[in-house]
């Protein structure tokens, strides 16, 4: 397990994973603020925006003003998501940190997502690869699989089938794969087991972990991945970012109550949960409705509250 | 760790620790329908009612009606909690199969909520347990030790002392005690330890755990819970019921998500999951307002969704 002497590094989606999905466009301005807000609180990435076709996700069709405009804090990695080749020169002109690129290791839902096979997003991945070495590119690579832990179509998804796709970004050059619970199907027992072999495998610092909390089981799933000895987690603040499948359901895990339970479990993550909160605590304005997120409306467990009337003296 | 050979028995509280602080009164015949359905659905106890005064908790002012009137279905357990002697003197009259007792373990809790130190309600329990005793009743007897994991007024509570009640309790005759996180403060490395010496010292089978999700933590405690050894734990259908310090927080953690999420991990319940979701979908409309409870949204990870149109034959 990741011990209290591990840092646990948190990565924030919200601007892109959130964003994306939410009822209205969220306005550039209003990106480009919340964006630098978060980068202001210890964050260890960020994934920006991504360099997809503004036909197919028209609300983050400002990713490279919202790219070029943001405030680059030292020490914050700056990560843009992209589909193909033209996706990550769109994303390398405006200077990301590090790539993104991503498939489903289930065929169906690569199909329904991207319409091509797993080996035809494999063989784009390639792609990609060549191109940033064509501009010789100083970036970090990070390949996403999506629909690790099971298929919302095919249901289980084979361990050896997520490894072995987790094995082929990492032989492309990647330098890390993030596997990824989309529709939030994880549960804590299989995260132990999947995560455990694919820490054997290729080393805990390759890999970061993308739960849901679709069903309850988000942040089961983030001890279950600390256990197996990842330190790497994808979250999206307030919980922003639903699942398509199921109305009223919740989507990602959310950042405020990760790293609120991180500390509370004693681990180091670098942020600062005050800031954090505060800016979680401003997000339901920026996206006109109430988010998941729960710290932020409970307090922190730390938060004591006044004697009640009867008992003070 | 608890395996997937022990069976998990799932505690219903939603009856009582729900309606007890919904904003009104449910109607005495719904009260019984919904205690009739989930005896039906596999679930080991019901906490029932609570038999304190009418003064203090009017939205249980029918609890003699509810215990008479529900149907018992053999291997269901039936509680009722007591506040004292007199309750329980109430309770056996309505033949309840077990009485369950509570304090805080921290002082200023035990005093903001009953007005007595935790001394005084130990001494409490001595009068229940010779009342049970002098009415001759074939009765289990339960302590719930509230603020185990934390008090929302002195933040930590001592392990030692929360292991020094637990003992006290046992010695005092009881079959079991309940360590409960009455705000959600609880996180899973401390389940894990206190959990663990409470296993160490008394038995698994002595314990029963009770957590809130006030702050998202509460499968994650359950997992917590069960590496330690435990297979008993309380949860509240559709997480009914709130938590008095956070408007907006929730409270129990979901029975339905719960179950959910064990049987997901292959543990037994004896719980049909289809039964209960029937009974939590039906939730929102028996109280008046939307429930936190997410399985019985988002559907179980094991639900596939149909083919998108573009991969249909």
């Amino acid at each position: 397990m990741a011990t209290a002497s591990h840092r646990i590094y948190i990565h924030e989606v919200a601007s892109r994973d959130g964003f994306q999905i939410e009822p209205s466009f969220i306005p550039t301005e209003d990106k480009i603020r919340f964006i630098n807000a978060l980068s202001h609180t210890g964050l260890a990435k960020i994934e920006v925006t991504s360099f997809v076709s503004p036909k197919a996700i028209p609300h983050l069709r400002d990713a490279e003003e919202v790219m070029k405009a943001i405030e680059r804090v030292p020490g914050v990695v700056y990560v843009a998501l992209v589909p193909n080749a033209r996706g990550a020169e769109r994303a390398l002109m405006c200077k990301a940190d590090e790539l993104n690129v991503f498939m489903s290791v289930s065929e169906t839902h690569n199909r329904a997502n991207v319409n091509r096979t797993s080996e035809q997003s494999l063989a784009g991945f390639k792609e990609v690869m060549d191109a940033v070495r064509a501009a010789n590119a100083q970036v970090r690579m990070n390949a996403s699989l999506s629909t690790s832990f099971g298929c919302p179509f095919e249901g289980d998804v084979p361990a050896e089938r997520v490894l072995a796709f987790a094995e082929r970004c990492l032989e492309l050059g990647m330098h890390g794969v993030t596997l990824a619970d989309t529709t939030g199907m994880a549960n804590p027992r299989q995260v132990r087991e999947l995560v455990t072999s694919a820490v054997q495998a290729f080393g805990a610092d390759k890999i970061t972990l993308h739960f849901h909390n679709t069903r309850g089981m988000g942040l089961a799933n983030v001890v279950a991945g600390l256990e197996a000895g990842v330190t790497r987690f994808d979250a999206s603040l307030g919980g922003l970012g639903g699942c398509p499948f199921a109305p009223g359901a919740t989507g990602n895990i959310c950042t405020e109550d990760v790293v609120h339970m991180l500390h509370e479990m004693g681990f180091t993550t670098g942020v600062d949960l005050d800031k954090l909160l505060s800016v979680a605590r401003a997000l339901p304005k920026i996206v006109g409705h109430d988010v998941p997120g729960q710290v932020a409306k409970a307090g922190k467990s730390s938060d004591l509250h006044p004697l009640p009337e009867n008992l003070r003296v």
